[in-house]
Protein backbone atom coordinates (compact mmCIF):
# COMPACT_ATOMS: atom_id res chain seq x y z
CA UNK A 1 0.00 0.00 0.00
CA UNK A 2 1.83 3.15 -1.05
CA UNK A 3 0.32 4.97 1.85
CA UNK A 4 2.70 8.38 1.27
CA UNK A 5 0.82 9.00 -2.01
CA UNK A 6 -2.38 9.55 -0.41
CA UNK A 7 -3.78 13.29 -0.87
CA UNK A 8 -4.81 15.05 2.35
CA UNK A 9 -7.88 15.95 0.58
CA UNK A 10 -8.69 12.02 0.25
CA UNK A 11 -7.86 11.42 4.07
CA UNK A 12 -9.82 14.48 5.08
CA UNK A 13 -13.09 12.49 3.48
CA UNK A 14 -12.22 9.28 5.65
CA UNK A 15 -13.95 10.71 8.49
CA UNK A 16 -16.70 11.22 6.76
CA UNK A 17 -17.24 7.47 5.27
CA UNK A 18 -16.77 5.90 8.41
CA UNK A 19 -19.66 8.28 10.42
CA UNK A 20 -21.96 6.97 7.66
CA UNK A 21 -20.52 3.53 7.13
CA UNK A 22 -21.31 3.52 10.92
CA UNK A 23 -24.88 4.98 10.79
CA UNK A 24 -25.44 1.99 8.21
CA UNK A 25 -23.69 -0.49 10.25
CA UNK A 26 -25.85 0.75 13.50
CA UNK A 27 -29.12 0.27 11.27
CA UNK A 28 -28.27 -3.46 10.26
CA UNK A 29 -27.22 -2.34 6.80
CA UNK A 30 -24.42 -5.29 5.65
CA UNK A 31 -24.37 -3.99 1.95
CA UNK A 32 -24.42 -1.06 -0.12
CA UNK A 33 -23.71 0.29 -3.19
CA UNK A 34 -21.02 2.74 -4.33
CA UNK A 35 -24.42 4.93 -5.96
CA UNK A 36 -26.77 3.87 -2.67
CA UNK A 37 -23.71 5.34 -0.57
CA UNK A 38 -23.21 8.29 -3.04
CA UNK A 39 -27.10 9.25 -2.98
CA UNK A 40 -26.92 9.44 1.15
CA UNK A 41 -23.66 11.14 1.06
CA UNK A 42 -23.96 13.67 -1.64
CA UNK A 43 -20.53 12.54 -3.24
CA UNK A 44 -20.51 11.49 -6.53
CA UNK A 45 -20.20 7.39 -6.91
CA UNK A 46 -17.36 8.28 -9.29
CA UNK A 47 -15.56 10.37 -6.41
CA UNK A 48 -15.89 7.31 -3.74
CA UNK A 49 -14.73 4.70 -5.93
CA UNK A 50 -11.02 7.02 -6.61
CA UNK A 51 -11.24 7.46 -2.30
CA UNK A 52 -11.49 3.88 -1.93
CA UNK A 53 -9.30 2.49 -4.88
CA UNK A 54 -6.82 4.61 -3.00
CA UNK A 55 -6.64 1.57 -0.17
CA UNK A 56 -7.27 -1.25 -2.62
CA UNK A 57 -10.97 -0.71 -3.76
CA UNK A 58 -12.27 -2.46 -0.90
CA UNK A 59 -14.84 -4.09 -2.70
CA UNK A 60 -16.20 -6.02 -5.80
CA UNK A 61 -17.41 -3.96 -9.02
CA UNK A 62 -21.34 -4.73 -9.58
CA UNK A 63 -21.75 -6.25 -5.77
CA UNK A 64 -21.48 -3.22 -3.68
CA UNK A 65 -19.29 -2.86 -0.37
CA UNK A 66 -19.57 -5.11 2.66
CA UNK A 67 -20.62 -2.26 5.10
CA UNK A 68 -18.55 -3.78 8.68
CA UNK A 69 -15.51 -4.71 6.08
CA UNK A 70 -15.61 -1.41 4.80
CA UNK A 71 -16.14 0.68 8.38
CA UNK A 72 -13.38 -1.99 9.70
CA UNK A 73 -10.93 -0.43 7.23
CA UNK A 74 -11.46 2.93 7.03
CA UNK A 75 -11.26 2.76 11.12
CA UNK A 76 -7.79 0.91 10.34
CA UNK A 77 -6.71 3.25 8.54
CA UNK A 78 -7.75 6.32 10.09
CA UNK A 79 -5.40 4.81 13.06
CA UNK A 80 -8.49 3.24 14.93
CA UNK A 81 -7.21 0.06 14.78
CA UNK A 82 -5.76 0.49 18.97
CA UNK A 83 -6.01 3.01 21.64
CA UNK A 84 -5.39 6.71 21.47
CA UNK A 85 -4.50 8.38 25.10
CA UNK A 86 -5.59 11.58 25.97
CA UNK A 87 -5.12 14.25 28.50
CA UNK A 88 -7.08 17.48 28.00
CA UNK A 89 -4.95 20.93 29.03
CA UNK A 90 -7.83 23.47 30.18
CA UNK A 91 -10.77 22.63 32.45
CA UNK A 92 -13.31 24.96 31.75
CA UNK A 93 -16.10 25.08 30.13
CA UNK A 94 -14.63 23.93 26.48
CA UNK A 95 -12.43 21.45 28.04
CA UNK A 96 -15.73 20.10 30.41
CA UNK A 97 -17.32 19.61 26.71
CA UNK A 98 -14.48 17.66 24.58
CA UNK A 99 -14.36 15.06 27.48
CA UNK A 100 -17.81 14.40 27.65
CA UNK A 101 -17.92 13.29 23.96
CA UNK A 102 -19.19 9.86 23.94
CA UNK A 103 -18.05 9.88 20.39
CA UNK A 104 -14.39 10.17 20.88
CA UNK A 105 -14.32 7.56 23.98
CA UNK A 106 -16.36 4.58 21.94
CA UNK A 107 -13.82 5.38 19.25
CA UNK A 108 -10.23 4.14 21.27
CA UNK A 109 -9.45 7.41 22.59
CA UNK A 110 -8.92 7.50 26.33
CA UNK A 111 -9.41 10.31 28.70
CA UNK A 112 -6.21 10.08 31.35
CA UNK A 113 -6.15 13.39 32.70
CA UNK A 114 -6.84 16.92 32.59
CA UNK A 115 -4.88 19.93 33.53
CA UNK A 116 -5.50 23.41 34.67
CA UNK A 117 -3.79 26.57 35.85
CA UNK A 118 -6.45 27.20 37.70
CA UNK A 119 -5.86 26.21 41.82
CA UNK A 120 -9.72 26.95 41.96
CA UNK A 121 -10.16 23.90 39.91
CA UNK A 122 -7.27 21.43 41.79
CA UNK A 123 -8.93 18.00 42.79
CA UNK A 124 -12.35 18.85 41.31
CA UNK A 125 -13.41 16.21 38.55
CA UNK A 126 -14.48 15.93 35.29
CA UNK A 127 -15.73 12.72 34.03
CA UNK A 128 -14.24 11.05 37.01
CA UNK A 129 -11.03 12.62 35.69
CA UNK A 130 -9.22 14.61 38.46
CA UNK A 131 -8.13 18.19 37.80
CA UNK A 132 -4.40 18.59 38.21
CA UNK A 133 -1.76 21.34 38.27
CA UNK A 134 -0.52 22.17 35.33
CA UNK A 135 3.24 21.42 36.54
CA UNK A 136 2.36 17.64 37.63
CA UNK A 137 2.18 17.42 33.28
CA UNK A 138 5.00 16.52 32.06
CA UNK A 139 5.53 13.38 34.77
CA UNK A 140 2.11 12.83 33.77
CA UNK A 141 2.91 12.25 30.10
CA UNK A 142 5.54 10.66 30.49
CA UNK A 143 4.63 8.07 32.64
CA UNK A 144 0.88 7.35 31.36
CA UNK A 145 2.88 7.19 28.02
CA UNK A 146 -0.07 9.91 26.69
CA UNK A 147 0.28 10.96 22.76
CA UNK A 148 -2.49 13.28 22.20
CA UNK A 149 -3.21 16.61 23.85
CA UNK A 150 -6.07 18.73 23.46
CA UNK A 151 -5.07 22.05 24.32
CA UNK A 152 -8.09 23.98 25.13
CA UNK A 153 -6.69 26.73 26.67
CA UNK A 154 -6.44 30.75 25.42
CA UNK A 155 -3.91 31.52 22.51
CA UNK A 156 -1.45 33.35 24.82
CA UNK A 157 -0.46 30.42 27.02
CA UNK A 158 -1.26 27.85 23.84
CA UNK A 159 2.30 28.43 22.04
CA UNK A 160 4.35 27.57 25.52
CA UNK A 161 2.26 24.81 26.19
CA UNK A 162 2.56 23.14 22.95
CA UNK A 163 6.64 23.37 23.74
CA UNK A 164 6.19 22.01 26.96
CA UNK A 165 4.44 19.38 25.38
CA UNK A 166 6.73 18.25 22.46
CA UNK A 167 9.89 18.58 24.82
CA UNK A 168 8.15 15.77 27.03
CA UNK A 169 7.36 13.71 24.23
CA UNK A 170 3.37 14.32 22.88
CA UNK A 171 2.72 12.91 19.77
CA UNK A 172 0.08 15.00 18.66
CA UNK A 173 -1.53 18.22 19.56
CA UNK A 174 -5.44 18.93 19.65
CA UNK A 175 -5.91 22.24 19.36
CA UNK A 176 -8.41 24.30 19.99
CA UNK A 177 -6.25 28.00 20.70
CA UNK A 178 -6.46 30.33 18.11
CA UNK A 179 -3.21 30.23 17.24
CA UNK A 180 -0.74 28.04 14.56
CA UNK A 181 1.65 26.10 16.55
CA UNK A 182 5.17 25.60 15.94
CA UNK A 183 6.08 22.29 16.57
CA UNK A 184 8.58 19.46 14.62
CA UNK A 185 7.39 17.59 12.15
CA UNK A 186 7.03 14.17 14.33
CA UNK A 187 4.06 15.89 16.35
CA UNK A 188 0.97 15.71 14.73
CA UNK A 189 -1.45 18.95 14.77
CA UNK A 190 -4.47 18.89 14.01
CA UNK A 191 -6.21 23.08 14.57
CA UNK A 192 -9.88 23.47 15.45
CA UNK A 193 -9.91 27.17 14.55
CA UNK A 194 -13.57 28.16 15.97
CA UNK A 195 -13.97 31.20 14.70
CA UNK A 196 -12.60 30.56 11.38
CA UNK A 197 -15.18 28.60 10.79
CA UNK A 198 -17.42 31.27 11.93
CA UNK A 199 -16.22 33.54 9.43
CA UNK A 200 -16.68 31.78 6.60
CA UNK A 201 -20.38 31.19 7.93
CA UNK A 202 -20.69 35.85 7.65
CA UNK A 203 -18.71 35.07 4.13
CA UNK A 204 -21.15 32.66 3.30
CA UNK A 205 -24.80 35.14 4.28
CA UNK A 206 -23.30 38.08 2.71
CA UNK A 207 -22.35 36.48 -0.41
CA UNK A 208 -25.93 35.07 -0.51
CA UNK A 209 -27.61 38.22 0.06
CA UNK A 210 -25.46 40.23 -2.35
CA UNK A 211 -26.58 37.55 -5.15
CA UNK A 212 -30.10 38.03 -4.31
CA UNK A 213 -29.65 41.99 -4.92
CA UNK A 214 -28.29 41.20 -8.34
CA UNK A 215 -31.09 39.02 -9.04
CA UNK A 216 -33.41 41.65 -7.96
CA UNK A 217 -31.51 43.97 -10.18
CA UNK B 1 -15.35 42.23 -8.26
CA UNK B 2 -16.28 38.60 -10.01
CA UNK B 3 -17.10 37.13 -6.50
CA UNK B 4 -18.57 34.11 -8.00
CA UNK B 5 -15.33 32.46 -9.36
CA UNK B 6 -13.70 32.47 -5.90
CA UNK B 7 -12.67 29.47 -5.36
CA UNK B 8 -13.60 27.80 -1.32
CA UNK B 9 -9.91 26.91 -1.09
CA UNK B 10 -9.38 30.66 -1.03
CA UNK B 11 -12.46 31.64 0.90
CA UNK B 12 -10.95 28.90 3.36
CA UNK B 13 -7.47 30.79 3.47
CA UNK B 14 -9.02 34.18 4.08
CA UNK B 15 -9.64 33.96 7.75
CA UNK B 16 -6.10 32.98 8.95
CA UNK B 17 -4.99 35.80 6.76
CA UNK B 18 -7.42 37.66 8.54
CA UNK B 19 -6.52 36.23 12.12
CA UNK B 20 -2.35 37.19 11.02
CA UNK B 21 -2.70 40.87 10.11
CA UNK B 22 -5.17 41.24 12.93
CA UNK B 23 -2.12 39.95 15.41
CA UNK B 24 0.44 42.51 13.10
CA UNK B 25 -2.21 45.41 13.72
CA UNK B 26 -2.07 44.82 17.20
CA UNK B 27 1.68 45.06 16.84
CA UNK B 28 1.78 48.45 15.82
CA UNK B 29 3.44 47.44 12.37
CA UNK B 30 1.91 49.12 9.46
CA UNK B 31 3.23 47.15 6.10
CA UNK B 32 4.29 44.33 5.50
CA UNK B 33 5.94 42.21 1.99
CA UNK B 34 4.53 39.64 0.77
CA UNK B 35 7.50 37.61 1.50
CA UNK B 36 7.72 38.85 5.54
CA UNK B 37 4.15 37.90 5.36
CA UNK B 38 5.01 34.29 3.51
CA UNK B 39 7.69 33.59 6.55
CA UNK B 40 5.07 34.10 9.35
CA UNK B 41 2.55 32.34 7.72
CA UNK B 42 4.41 29.77 6.09
CA UNK B 43 3.11 29.83 2.94
CA UNK B 44 4.80 30.74 -0.06
CA UNK B 45 4.97 34.46 -1.32
CA UNK B 46 3.35 33.72 -4.69
CA UNK B 47 0.16 32.05 -2.98
CA UNK B 48 -0.03 34.89 -0.92
CA UNK B 49 -0.10 36.79 -4.11
CA UNK B 50 -2.46 34.46 -6.35
CA UNK B 51 -5.18 34.79 -3.39
CA UNK B 52 -5.33 38.25 -2.67
CA UNK B 53 -5.54 39.04 -6.88
CA UNK B 54 -8.91 37.62 -6.61
CA UNK B 55 -9.78 40.13 -5.07
CA UNK B 56 -7.89 43.06 -6.71
CA UNK B 57 -4.50 42.23 -4.98
CA UNK B 58 -4.63 45.15 -2.27
CA UNK B 59 -1.01 46.26 -2.46
CA UNK B 60 1.67 47.78 -4.64
CA UNK B 61 4.23 45.68 -6.25
CA UNK B 62 7.57 46.21 -4.19
CA UNK B 63 6.31 48.63 -1.45
CA UNK B 64 4.47 45.57 0.19
CA UNK B 65 0.82 45.73 1.85
CA UNK B 66 -0.46 48.50 4.31
CA UNK B 67 -1.90 46.17 7.30
CA UNK B 68 -4.68 47.81 8.57
CA UNK B 69 -6.07 48.49 4.68
CA UNK B 70 -5.68 44.58 3.69
CA UNK B 71 -7.66 43.54 7.23
CA UNK B 72 -10.45 45.79 7.08
CA UNK B 73 -10.83 44.46 3.21
CA UNK B 74 -10.53 41.01 4.11
CA UNK B 75 -12.61 41.71 6.84
CA UNK B 76 -15.46 43.28 4.73
CA UNK B 77 -14.94 39.76 2.08
CA UNK B 78 -15.39 38.00 5.09
CA UNK B 79 -19.13 39.74 5.90
CA UNK B 80 -17.39 40.81 9.30
CA UNK B 81 -18.24 44.61 8.14
CA UNK B 82 -21.49 44.43 9.55
CA UNK B 83 -23.31 43.11 13.26
CA UNK B 84 -24.56 39.38 12.95
CA UNK B 85 -27.19 38.29 15.78
CA UNK B 86 -26.71 34.76 16.64
CA UNK B 87 -28.33 32.15 19.18
CA UNK B 88 -26.94 29.06 20.70
CA UNK B 89 -29.10 25.96 20.90
CA UNK B 90 -28.18 23.78 23.30
CA UNK B 91 -26.44 25.40 26.90
CA UNK B 92 -24.38 22.48 27.78
CA UNK B 93 -21.00 22.75 28.77
CA UNK B 94 -19.93 23.32 24.20
CA UNK B 95 -23.12 26.03 24.27
CA UNK B 96 -21.34 27.81 27.17
CA UNK B 97 -17.73 27.98 25.89
CA UNK B 98 -18.97 29.23 22.71
CA UNK B 99 -20.78 31.85 23.78
CA UNK B 100 -17.67 32.87 26.14
CA UNK B 101 -15.52 33.61 23.20
CA UNK B 102 -14.55 36.81 23.04
CA UNK B 103 -13.15 36.30 19.84
CA UNK B 104 -16.45 36.40 17.95
CA UNK B 105 -18.09 38.77 19.75
CA UNK B 106 -15.07 41.44 19.27
CA UNK B 107 -15.91 40.56 15.35
CA UNK B 108 -19.43 42.18 15.20
CA UNK B 109 -21.63 38.78 16.38
CA UNK B 110 -23.90 39.53 18.41
CA UNK B 111 -25.14 36.70 21.13
CA UNK B 112 -28.71 37.22 21.23
CA UNK B 113 -30.28 34.34 23.20
CA UNK B 114 -30.19 30.83 24.38
CA UNK B 115 -32.06 27.72 23.93
CA UNK B 116 -32.45 24.57 25.40
CA UNK B 117 -34.53 21.47 26.33
CA UNK B 118 -33.68 21.17 29.95
CA UNK B 119 -36.45 22.75 31.93
CA UNK B 120 -33.80 23.02 34.85
CA UNK B 121 -31.69 25.40 32.71
CA UNK B 122 -34.77 28.05 32.41
CA UNK B 123 -34.35 31.15 33.37
CA UNK B 124 -30.29 30.38 34.10
CA UNK B 125 -27.94 32.54 32.40
CA UNK B 126 -24.73 32.48 30.19
CA UNK B 127 -23.15 35.94 29.72
CA UNK B 128 -26.05 37.18 30.85
CA UNK B 129 -28.38 36.02 28.59
CA UNK B 130 -31.32 33.89 29.62
CA UNK B 131 -32.06 30.09 28.91
CA UNK B 132 -35.13 30.03 27.40
CA UNK B 133 -37.62 26.82 26.45
CA UNK B 134 -36.90 25.66 23.22
CA UNK B 135 -40.27 26.21 22.37
CA UNK B 136 -39.93 29.97 22.12
CA UNK B 137 -37.25 29.79 19.70
CA UNK B 138 -39.31 30.05 16.21
CA UNK B 139 -40.59 33.55 17.40
CA UNK B 140 -37.60 34.83 19.18
CA UNK B 141 -35.79 34.48 15.74
CA UNK B 142 -38.57 36.12 14.02
CA UNK B 143 -39.19 38.77 16.41
CA UNK B 144 -35.08 39.61 16.75
CA UNK B 145 -33.96 39.04 13.01
CA UNK B 146 -31.56 36.20 13.88
CA UNK B 147 -29.45 35.14 11.07
CA UNK B 148 -26.85 32.53 12.94
CA UNK B 149 -28.15 29.84 15.11
CA UNK B 150 -25.10 27.57 16.66
CA UNK B 151 -26.44 24.03 17.04
CA UNK B 152 -24.41 22.54 20.37
CA UNK B 153 -27.04 19.66 20.66
CA UNK B 154 -26.57 15.85 20.34
CA UNK B 155 -26.96 14.52 16.37
CA UNK B 156 -30.18 12.82 17.18
CA UNK B 157 -32.30 16.05 18.03
CA UNK B 158 -29.84 18.34 15.26
CA UNK B 159 -31.59 16.96 12.00
CA UNK B 160 -35.29 18.31 13.61
CA UNK B 161 -33.73 21.16 15.03
CA UNK B 162 -31.97 22.39 11.89
CA UNK B 163 -36.03 22.01 10.47
CA UNK B 164 -37.39 23.75 12.62
CA UNK B 165 -34.94 26.81 11.59
CA UNK B 166 -34.82 26.80 8.13
CA UNK B 167 -38.60 27.27 8.54
CA UNK B 168 -38.56 30.60 10.68
CA UNK B 169 -36.28 31.77 8.52
CA UNK B 170 -32.46 31.25 9.97
CA UNK B 171 -29.58 32.21 7.27
CA UNK B 172 -26.63 29.98 8.60
CA UNK B 173 -26.60 27.15 10.98
CA UNK B 174 -22.85 26.79 12.81
CA UNK B 175 -23.43 22.90 13.43
CA UNK B 176 -21.62 20.96 16.15
CA UNK B 177 -24.01 18.21 15.48
CA UNK B 178 -22.15 14.80 14.55
CA UNK B 179 -24.08 15.07 11.76
CA UNK B 180 -24.72 16.29 8.04
CA UNK B 181 -27.40 19.03 7.81
CA UNK B 182 -29.75 18.62 4.77
CA UNK B 183 -30.94 22.26 4.00
CA UNK B 184 -31.99 24.66 1.57
CA UNK B 185 -29.14 26.23 -0.59
CA UNK B 186 -30.14 30.27 1.09
CA UNK B 187 -29.30 28.82 4.32
CA UNK B 188 -25.51 28.48 4.80
CA UNK B 189 -23.91 25.49 7.22
CA UNK B 190 -20.69 25.13 8.64
CA UNK B 191 -19.99 22.07 10.09
CA UNK B 192 -17.75 21.41 13.00
CA UNK B 193 -17.10 17.67 13.41
CA UNK B 194 -14.98 17.44 16.43
CA UNK B 195 -14.58 13.64 15.69
CA UNK B 196 -13.75 14.08 12.19
CA UNK B 197 -10.83 16.19 13.32
CA UNK B 198 -9.48 13.98 15.98
CA UNK B 199 -9.56 11.00 13.74
CA UNK B 200 -7.12 12.84 11.31
CA UNK B 201 -5.01 12.58 14.07
CA UNK B 202 -5.13 9.19 15.07
CA UNK B 203 -3.90 8.60 11.65
CA UNK B 204 -1.40 11.41 11.69
CA UNK B 205 0.16 10.04 14.89
CA UNK B 206 -0.19 6.22 13.02
CA UNK B 207 0.97 7.38 9.57
CA UNK B 208 3.94 8.61 11.18
CA UNK B 209 4.52 5.57 13.19
CA UNK B 210 4.81 3.20 10.53
CA UNK B 211 7.23 5.52 8.48
CA UNK B 212 9.34 5.56 11.35
CA UNK B 213 9.35 1.75 11.38
CA UNK B 214 10.00 1.80 7.56
CA UNK B 215 12.79 4.14 7.88
CA UNK B 216 14.31 1.64 10.64
CA UNK B 217 14.25 -0.99 8.67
Amino acid sequence: MAEKEISQAVIGRLPRYFRYLGELKEQGIERISSQDLSDLMKVTASQIRQDFNNFGGFGQQGYGYNVEYLYDEIGKILGLGREHTLIIIGAGHLGQALSGYNNFFNRGFIFKGAFDLNPELYGKKIRNIEIRPIEEMEQFVRDNKIEIAVLAIPKDQAVKMAERLVNCGIKAIWNFAHVDLDVPENVQVENVHLSDSLMKLSYGIDRYEKSQVKTRK
